[in-house]
């Protein structure tokens, strides 16, 4: 799904991903709670609203951002005290509070506040995390009230499958509506994440959607596909497009690069999205040299409807039983 | 008119300025001369196939930007010798070689190469500008042989009436299709602004369209249409949002301030566009705040939007025999 961290998919209006057919968006509760703050949010009617967004929506814990911000923060069994990367400001989350500031933000599907091992880390840290993360997740599940809004529960265990397993296990029996994969694509080998992701049928219920957060690539959605899963997402698209990179069909192309200036195909050339209908490389990479927001802005676009594409691709392939060949056609093309 | 500087109107696509029924908008050909080159441009089919744009496109001349370049010129009467802004490389411009330029861009509008006086400057400087502007016109008419492009003379004379009216003899002597006044909106109080078009009347063909270049702010457009104006362009709209201000009936409005932070009403009470119909105050503030770059977007498009939609009222109520009712109106709600 696109991520609207600061309450927008950087760069694009809500009509532009309705174009694309974006069913759900996520936003980030950490950056959302630090500014504007939940309250302004829920006083605009809630963040649908004030962003102007009538789909899906889903609002991670902000446990991801937190645990990302070495020596600014500390953590007990309670919840994590931390500094506002924005001003310094001291700031506390526990499961109780965070449960409270998704409520407030009021999206479709709420997340639970967990503990996000680093890569590398310990056995014993790995496990300390699941703990927590298990304790956390009952106490939000036991606050969270707000009915019409799903709270899904999120899985952790770093690298280690045994841990994955009993991650999976505490989380699967606290009964929720779906299950977040947490704690992969944060800098192990890919390898480690496929593996990973192998034993996702035995650990997770087939009847609950399947969320790996924060992947990915092209590459690694057809991974996660093949391994069951359901839902992804990830800032890749627009970080990718905002340093003058496109997605294609033939991998990725550095749009910003001499080879573009006098390129006037598309950007890829499978793609019929309103970029590659409407503009040649050479024109987006004049608007990056001259840098112009509407670079950024249109690759964005093109980056955010190539994965949409991809995922429907892979959808309708599953229902048609094609899925193999779906895949064979993809990697005969796609380079590294 | 928008302004699309490097080939486009910044933050905006072509679909947006078609919605807001923008019929032509200004490139300008010392920049697109400077990045890409209006060789590239001509290979890939002309600036309206380039950018993708295909409604009324006017390129200006050059000369604003060059005469700006302080220090980094020099000039006589056969042309201007100056140092790229981007790189420092070395250029020379002559009326023939911006003929050459303008063609080759494609636009539908070409200017003819002038000397714009900075102010504040003597009579002697603008003299001497206004001898060469002729000398140059003439050159550039002589040298121009795309039939379909309409080629448009510009007047100069800083703020000397005598100069004005000896430009605009001049100039239309040559039989122009059309007409621009250059040098002004270049620092002058606005009352000298307003005293040069005073006598418009009397120097110009009635028939043909008379072009204000570089204006600019909502009361000049009301000013100079009452002065007889028929065309303007201005980066006033996109630069004023990208400093986090919009246009209103009321005025301006610094969106950026912390009056607007929980303020849910839209940007204009009276707008009805997109941005208006779909987003707050308070939300475009939080985007300004977060440094996202749907705020500039969001601002430029209410801000031309603002623009077009004023000019269109001016418009109509001309045709209707009411343009002095709507002055009324219009300074009846505006602060200054």
């Amino acid at each position: 799904m696109p991520v609207g961290t600061q309450a927008t998919v950087k760069t694009l209006t809500p009509d532009e991903l309705y174009q694309m057919e974006a069913g759900i968006i996520l936003s980030n509760t950490y950056h959302l709670h630090l500014r504007p703050g939940e309250d302004l949010i829920a006083q605009a009617g809630g963040l649908h609203r004030f962003m102007s967004w009538n789909r899906g929506l889903l609002t991670d814990s902000g446990g991801f951002q937190v645990f990302s911000l070495k020596g600014l923060r500390k953590i007990d069994d309670n919840g994590v005290h931390f500094n506002s990367h924005i001003d310094g400001s001291r700031h506390y989350l526990t499961p109780e509070i965070v449960m409270e500031i998704e409520q407030k933000l009021g999206a479709d599907i709420a997340m639970c506040f967990d503990e996000c091992s680093p890569y590398p880390c310990s056995y014993e840290e790995a496990e300390k995390a699941v703990q927590r993360t298990s304790l956390w997740a009952y106490r939000c599940k036991n606050y969270h009230s707000r009915s019409e809004q799903a709270l899904f529960g999120i899985i952790q265990g770093s690298i280690f499958a045994e841990l994955r397993e009993r991650s999976a296990r505490e989380i699967t029996d606290l009964n929720f509506p779906g299950y977040a994969i947490g704690g992969l694509s944060v800098g192990e080998p890919k390898a480690q994440m496929y593996e990973m992701l192998d034993n996702t049928d035995k650990w997770l219920p087939f009847d609950k959607p399947r969320y790996l957060m924060g992947v990915g690539a092209p590459e690694d959605l057809v991974e996660g596909v093949k391994r069951g899963i359901d839902m992804f997402d990830c800032v890749l698209p627009t970080r990718l497009a905002r340093h003058g990179t496109a997605f294609t069909h033939q991998g990725k192309l550095v749009v910003r690069n001499a080879g573009c200036a006098a390129d006037f195909s598309p950007l890829d050339d499978y793609c019929d999205c309103y970029v590659c209908k409407n503009y040649s490389r050479a024109y987006i990479r004049h608007l990056i040299k001259s840098e112009e927001m509407l670079a950024p802005r249109l690759l964005s676009y093109h980056n955010v409807y190539f994965i949409l594409k991809l995922m429907e691709k892979m959808r309708k392939s599953l229902q048609e039983g094609k899925f193999s060949s779906f895949c064979e056609k993809f990697y005969n093309k796609y380079r590294f």
